[in-house]
């Protein structure tokens, strides 16, 4: 199943995506609940939502339109993960030699969210504005303490983010917040694909789309640490709850396009695609001083 | 001013908080807003508070019952400075000389915020939990691109935050997050104290008692970055909410109580007291292992 959460005149509502031959449809779920985590925390909702798709006759459904959707969940914490996917490995070479022993987290703050339509604002301060194309695990039930077998049990389903960062601000002290948390600097969605047609998270392509040249094309297969650890590995600490995301962090740029980088700037456009889930296309912009100042005022 | 939030049966009120010579005494606000940051963001429900403050009998209002207390906000997100404290500095040496050109900051997420009467959880994994007494800023105004000048007309007041720390997981990777973002690993209060009766926030006091043994006593005048820097730095980068909270990081222990710091377990209890504000005591209990398989089941 592909949730989706999607614009209304009102406030927002779950939806089920039903792809037909002539493009996607929409299911309302609004009578199930207020939001696709709840669907995804109940069992229950989840088998009346699956069924609901199963009976609708797509073809009479309401097309999508792609500028309605929101963020797919409003999750109560968003935690990101660096250097988590090997760089190149010499044939011959133990690809796991350099391997970190422990994954290296670090959050990003709820003004960070944005929907798959949604610009991101370049702040007036930023010079050195970067993208990453993540696969997002959403958390659909709660999660502490969960041994490495039964962590996969946790994952309501998969969706992308892309992990917005400002290198310049990222470098200047120890700790990455200040190049992470700009507003906006988390577009998610377009949607949540089930764990059912995602299947091995550790089988998906990400690839990274810039002015038309694939800049990132690499396997959830060479990450250091899987969905299923990281999972683990963090609800040790902390408990992570239905709606939560956890991203699994960037492959490297191919080295063609590290060598041609530069900064993002207004009326770029980057696309993140992710095999079996979708595409998520961001768009920036820069700042406009005076609604600046009218904020500040 | 002092407001605080009151739990009550049907969920959390705004309420004034009233010194008399037999106490302190409550005043109830939830006809002015749902939040206490509703009431710092808006100059005239803060003019009706405290005209409502002025004219109360307050000997004939209810005694203040301090387990009552709830975090004072729920913060849109958390924010805080690592190393903001300068040591100790010999004499004729220059007290700056090391200073960092920078604030450290990094997230404490939506799930570690704690009611200064909750205690705080050690999670099972844990083996080196520990304490860090802070004055919390808590935005009253929106904050962007603001002026160094007039950073701290943003300020709604000031409180207090435990940075509960997990040191053996903060250490293991390059990002803190896993050792600051265990469940209600920042509590929060007991109030908020409005600017105009705290004054100068880098003349406060900040100690922190264990044990009965004072572990901390530094002044703010001794923090590398003051709030007004602090302020005017995120919102380069970054919107601040009213209700948001930054803190402003901990001194060091003093060196007796570094000799024989070990780290906090079930039972101990640690106070962080601030001049002008108040004090903020945090229990701390083992984790229990079979409500937290049920979590897991």
């Amino acid at each position: 199943m592909r949730f989706a959460s999607l614009t209304t005149p009102t406030g927002r509502e779950p939806v089920l995506i039903l792809p037909t031959p002539e493009g996607d449809r929409v299911l309302r779920l609004g009578h199930l609940a207020g939001d696709v985590a709840a669907i995804l925390a109940d069992p229950d909702l989840r088998e009346r939502a699956r069924r609901a798709g199963a009976e609708a006759d797509a073809a009479d459904l309401p097309r999508l339109d792609p500028t309605a959707l929101a963020a797919p969940v409003v999750p109560g914490k968003i935690l990101c993960l660096g250097y988590n996917y090997r760089g190149h490995v010499p044939d011959g070479a133990d690809p796991t030699a350099d391997d970190p022993a422990f994954p290296d987290v670090f959050v990003k703050t709820a003004d960070t969210l944005a929907g798959p339509n949604e610009a991101v604002r370049i702040p007036r301060a930023a010079t050195d504005v970067d993208y990453e194309g993540e696969l997002a695990i959403v958390i659909g039930r709660t999660a502490r303490d969960v041994a490495l077998a039964d962590a996969l049990d946790h994952v309501g389903g998969y969706t992308i983010l892309n992990d917005v960062s400002e290198r310049a601000w990222q470098r200047r002290q120890s700790q990455w917040a200040l190049g992470k948390c700009s507003d906006g600097f988390a577009p998610l969605g377009p949607w949540i694909v089930t764990p059912d047609e995602v299947g091995d998270p550790q089988d998906l392509l990400v690839e990274v789309e810039r002015d038309g040249v694939t800049t990132v094309s690499q396997s959830t297969a060479t990450t250091v640490f899987s969905v299923a650890f990281v999972i683990h590995h963090l609800s040790q600490v902390m408990t992570l709850h239905p709606g939560d995301v956890v991203t699994t962090g960037t492959p490297q740029k191919l080295p063609a396009a590290q060598a041609v980088h530069r900064p993002l700037a207004d009326g770029d456009a980057v696309t993140v695609r992710i095999s079996r889930i979708g595409a998520l296309t961001t768009r920036f912009v820069a700042a406009s001083a005076p609604d600046d100042s009218e904020v500040a005022a």
